[in-house]
Formats: C-alpha cells, sequence, structure tokens
C-alpha cells in the first residue's frame, strides 16, 4: 500500500463525484466540505447564529433493477429510512421528505410502495412534504429529507487517536440479503421481509453534545469506518468479531448454511445503523443513550485498518479495494462476487 | 362538459398522485394543500410565526430518453431552472439544490452536463449544497430545492373573479422545442440552444406583498391557467393573441414554416414564466417590478376557459382534454401528436 491509497482521492466514486462537481458554485455559509458529512449542513444566517439547515437526497435504483429488493414495500420502506438515516448521522430533528417517484403508474405493485413509505414515515414520526411523480417503465425512486440542526453540529470529521467507535445496534442485515441475492441464495435463508433498517434519529440526536464524529452504515460497516479513517486521517483496530458484532438470526443462518460471515462486515450494502465516535470519557454517556451500542474499533495515529480477530490473528485491511470494486468490475456482479471471495481468502478471513 | 370536469379530479395525474400518497402522513405545520402550490410551505415554528420552509423536488428523465434534449447541458440547465421556478412561484429566497444524478460515468457527455447546472446555478445566484450520483444507462436527473419565505405566503389559491393573470415574459419557447422534435421538423426550426428558461426567482419575491396567486408555465401556458381554474373555482377570459404573447423568433419561425402557433400556447412542455394574478388596482405595481410582463386572461365567476380570439371569436377550452392527453395514449406520441391536433381542428383552432 503506499501512502496515497489511505486518502479519498484513492476512491473511485470520490474521483467521479469530484470531477462532475468541480465547477458548482459552494454556499458561503455551508459547514461542511463535501464527502465530509452524512447530510449536508448550512447555517441559516437570517434564522440566528446556531440554526443550521441539514439536507440529504438519496435514491433507490439499483436495489430493485438488480434484484435485491423484490416487493417494492422494501423499496419504499429504505427510501425513506436511507434518507432519515443521514439526518440522524448529523443529529438533525427532521421536518420532512419531498419524494421523487418513476413508476410504472399502471401496476397494482405501486400499493406496496406506498405501504412501504407509509410504514415507515409512520415508524420514524416523519411527514411527507410533497413531491414528483413520473411515468417509467423501471421504478426509479429518489428522495430528499429536510431536517434542522440547532445548537451544536456533528459531522464524520473529528476524530483523535485513542477515541473509540460505536454501533448502535447489530450488524449485517443488509449485506445478509445482498449476498442471498448476489449468490441466489434460497430466499429463507435471509427473507427480504425481515430486512427493515431503522434510521437511529433518537440516537443521532441525543449524542450530538458529546460524539466526536458520526456516519451511517448505509455503505456496509467496513466501508463506513474506511471512510472516516481517510477523512480524519487516523487508523482502526478493529475488534473483527463476528459473534459480538453481527445481528444473531442472521449470523446463525449464514453459519447453518456454512457461508464465511466475514462478508457480512465488509460487504457494501448496509443496515443503517449509526457509528459514533467517542471520546472513552464518554463511553458510559453513550452506552445510557445508546443500550445496544457496540464498541467496534480505536482509531490509531499510524493510517490503515486492522482487524483483530477472536483466533488472535491481525490482518491489515485494504478498504480501497472492495470500495473500488463496483467501479472496477462495471456491473458485471459475478466478476464482482469472485473478486470479494478472493480478497478474503488472499487476506485470510476465508 | 358536466361539472365535474372543472374539478381537479377530472385529471388523471391528480387522481394517481392523490392514490399514491393517501395514506402519508403530513406535517401539521404545512401551509398548503396537495396540488395547490409550486413548492411545499411548511411553517418552521421554532424559528419565529412567519418563518416558512419551501422546498420542491422535480426531475428530468422522459425530455431526455424521449429525445427532447439532445444535449445534456439542455437538462442540465432545465433541472436548474425548473426547480428553483417552483420556488420563485411561492416567492422564495432560495438556499440551494440538492441533486441526484443517475448517469453513466463513462461518457464524456458528462462535461456537458455539468457545465448546464454550473451555467443555470450561476446565472441564478444559486449554490449546490450536495448530492448523489449513481451509474445508469439511461440518464436520470432529479433535482430539490430549498428555500426560506420569511413573511406574507403565496401560493396558486387566492384567485377571485375580476382578478386579471399575467405572464412575467413571452410565452412558447418550450412547446416550439418539444413540437419540433415531435413532428420530426427540422433542428434549425427552433434550436435546442435556444431553449434556455430562466427562473423568475426576483421577480417571483418582489410582487409577493400584493400577488394574489403564483403558478410557473412548466407544464405550458394553457395547463397552468387550468389548473388555476380548478383550483381557486372560477373561470378565465383569456386574450389568445399569438401576437400579444407568443416569443417573436419562435412565432415567426412557425408561421414562415407555415405550422399552426396555437399550439405555442396549448401544449404541455413549458417556458418557467411565472402566471401571477393580481388585483387590477395593482397592475401599475406589477408591471413596475416586472416590465415584461403581458396580461393573459381574466378571472370570471362561471367556470370553464374561454378564449378570446383576434377575429372576435370565442371558443371554448376544455383544459382536461390536452391534460389527460399524455395518459390516455400511455406513451404512443404518435397519437398523443394526432389527437392533439384534431382537438385544435375541432375547436376551430387550426
Amino acid at each position: 500500500m503506499t501512502a496515497s491509497s489511505h486518502q479519498l482521492s484513492a476512491l473511485a466514486e470520490v474521483r467521479a463525484i469530484d470531477a462532475l462537481t468541480a465547477g458548482f458554485p459552494r454556499h458561503p455559509d455551508q459547514w461542511n466540505a463535501p464527502h465530509t458529512s452524512d447530510a449536508e449542513i448550512v447555517r441559516l444566517q437570517p434564522l440566528g447564529s446556531d440554526t443550521y439547515l441539514a439536507a440529504t437526497i438519496d435514491g433507490i435504483t439499483s436495489e430493485i433493477t438488480g434484484g435485491f429488493y423484490r416487493d417494492l414495500y422494501t423499496a419504499g420502506w429504505v427510501l425513506v429510512q436511507a434518507n432519515l438515516s443521514d439526518l440522524a448521522a448529523v443529529g438533525a430533528a427532521p421536518i420532512g421528505l419531498m419524494l421523487a417517484l418513476s413508476l410504472n403508474t399502471s401496476i397494482s405493485d405501486n400499493a406496496r410502495l406506498s405501504q412501504g413509505i407509509t410504514d415507515a414515515l409512520v415508524a420514524s414520526g416523519v411527514p411527507v412534504l410533497g413531491g414528483d411523480l413520473n411515468d417509467s417503465q423501471a421504478p426509479s425512486l429518489t428522495a430528499c429529507a429536510i431536517g434542522l440542526v440547532q445548537g451544536r453540529v456533528v459531522t464524520r470529521i473529528g476524530i483523535q487517536p485513542g477515541d473509540t467507535l460505536w454501533t448502535t445496534g447489530p450488524l449485517g442485515t443488509g449485506n445478509a440479503l445482498a449476498i442471498v441475492r448476489m449468490m441466489g441464495l434460497p430466499d429463507g435463508l435471509c427473507p427480504e421481509a425481515a430486512y427493515r433498517p431503522q434510521a437511529r434519529l433518537t440516537i443521532g440526536a441525543s449524542v450530538r453534545p458529546f460524539a466526536k464524529a458520526m456516519m451511517d452504515t448505509s455503505d456496509g460497516p467496513m466501508s463506513t469506518l474506511d471512510h472516516l479513517a481517510r477523512l480524519n486521517n487516523v487508523g482502526w483496530a478493529v475488534g473483527f468479531d463476528a459473534d459480538a458484532l453481527v445481528e444473531t438470526t442472521v449470523l446463525q443462518a449464514f453459519r447453518s448454511a456454512g457461508l464465511p460471515v466475514w462478508p457480512l462486515l465488509c460487504g457494501e450494502h448496509g443496515e443503517y445503523e449509526l457509528l459514533i465516535a467517542v471520546d472513552p470519557a464518554d463511553e458510559a454517556a453513550l452506552r445510557a443513550i445508546a443500550p445496544t451500542a457496540v464498541k467496534l474499533a480505536t482509531a490509531t495515529t499510524e493510517p490503515g485498518i486492522t482487524l483483530h480477530l477472536p483466533d488472535g490473528r491481525t490482518l491489515a485491511f485494504e478498504g480501497d479495494f472492495i470500495r473500488n470494486l463496483a467501479a472496477r468490475t462495471n456491473g458485471d456482479w459475478a466478476a464482482y462476487a469472485a473478486e470479494f471471495q478472493a480478497y478474503g481468502a488472499r487476506l485470510g478471513l476465508g
């Protein structure tokens, strides 16, 4: 690994975004720089010095066309939760969602989509403000979540060596579904109906006084951790223990089927938990707010991610390998799966 | 025409939206009901009684896949202006745009898209706050514009008989491009590069103290006028004079080519001017703010739209016929064009 592999620019996605957006004008009162926050944060000057708008926009398309979600209920549910999760990661109080739905309006499945959106909104106590409906053969769903932050702002930036990183809940449910679909495994191994992530809005808002940084696991736990390392110029010593980290039902199902469990943590289809970095002195406060929180890693001065396995081995994990895999295999999911597995085997995770 | 044809529910699009969104929770402090405002308006309770969030979400997909826009620069430009135009129609001051771009990231045309977005933002003095980039074969572009309104709120509601309706500028440029594409006419008749609509942000904000109602012409002038009639339970006496209303270059090009000009006002691909309703006592104030404004219609107690032609004839225009045409012809653009032309001929507009 060269030094530059620890930088943000080692990621194909970051380079593509930067190339496309280089000329776009920015807001003079925007708090965050590109890539450094789950939601965009802008100080609302007319409304006082400590009031910030928080906004995020996120779509569900490839998860439907790629066959990960066969029930539009799931797509509707995740559309809502994915956007709210970004607000949770900056501790914002949601105002509401804007929806842009491109649908084949003549099919009856749209009632499932509508129900999934409704149930996710009701579960989160968040309204829809409005939207746009378009006719299209392949469904493409986009939402923009808008909220407010008053007081201290938390982004992905602020982690120092010695800080500890916690997940708000069990990991692996998103990757379990993605693996079942990509490998053509039986649906019953990990039913789609069990994948109902829930944005951690209350926890995100409550830890804002002391959290050093936050980011949700929408792109999978290890990719999230990798991103936080690059942005904060730290490394991570990760307690890579599936028994402590992975959701029990999914872990048992994978073990019973003789499947490796490390992809549940290293894949890129997430579960929308928050990863929260705190000073060790604030760990008790975090656990009081989030009793299900589990410690995942400790920040190190040396860059790079080191996995500490339960059997005592330590492995150097290259976050950019998996994070660049989709761009490198360019839509060839069989090649993606093969390279993914080969990487784990090479590392000694198999 | 039956009484119900004057109601909102006579429109297939309105019925489709209502069916999909019936169960969605609403915000207790939302100012506008569904369909009654170009942008959603929510009172921000924590920020004082007269501060409102304004938000809109709008996409560009069928204009690209349908071949209306052959240059992604146009798609980028219109994506920005379409969203800002919705903010203009409620008199909001923009904070910024959120972008969700689904693109084939490997093609060089994306530089044109990027430039179109940048130029439209710079021309409007509005920043991008952030966004989401996804890979897809067919481009699908969505933006959400967010702004603030402080003080009096203007929506599509508030028109009384006797009020007059004005357009902020010449009409027909959007329909000219759409007609050229749908009829397979030579590109030079109406060059795509001439279609650069500009959201009327300054006018929208300036007329807010006295405007009775506003709506932009994103769906074409006559469809906009039709919508305002349904929502306000009024009719319109329209001065249907192409010489007074249609942009000069486009009007001359169509006449030189022997093409009818009424579709420039009745088609559904708009030019993003604002239609502003005022009390006749405020017409001088409106013209001082918008010197290019032209009077289009006067509200009547009797429902229905009556076209007053320069030759002295009066015709009853059924707004729902054209507005339901896309749903009825279901993607068959040849059938759409044939029915559209036949309607004009039947009415005596040919």
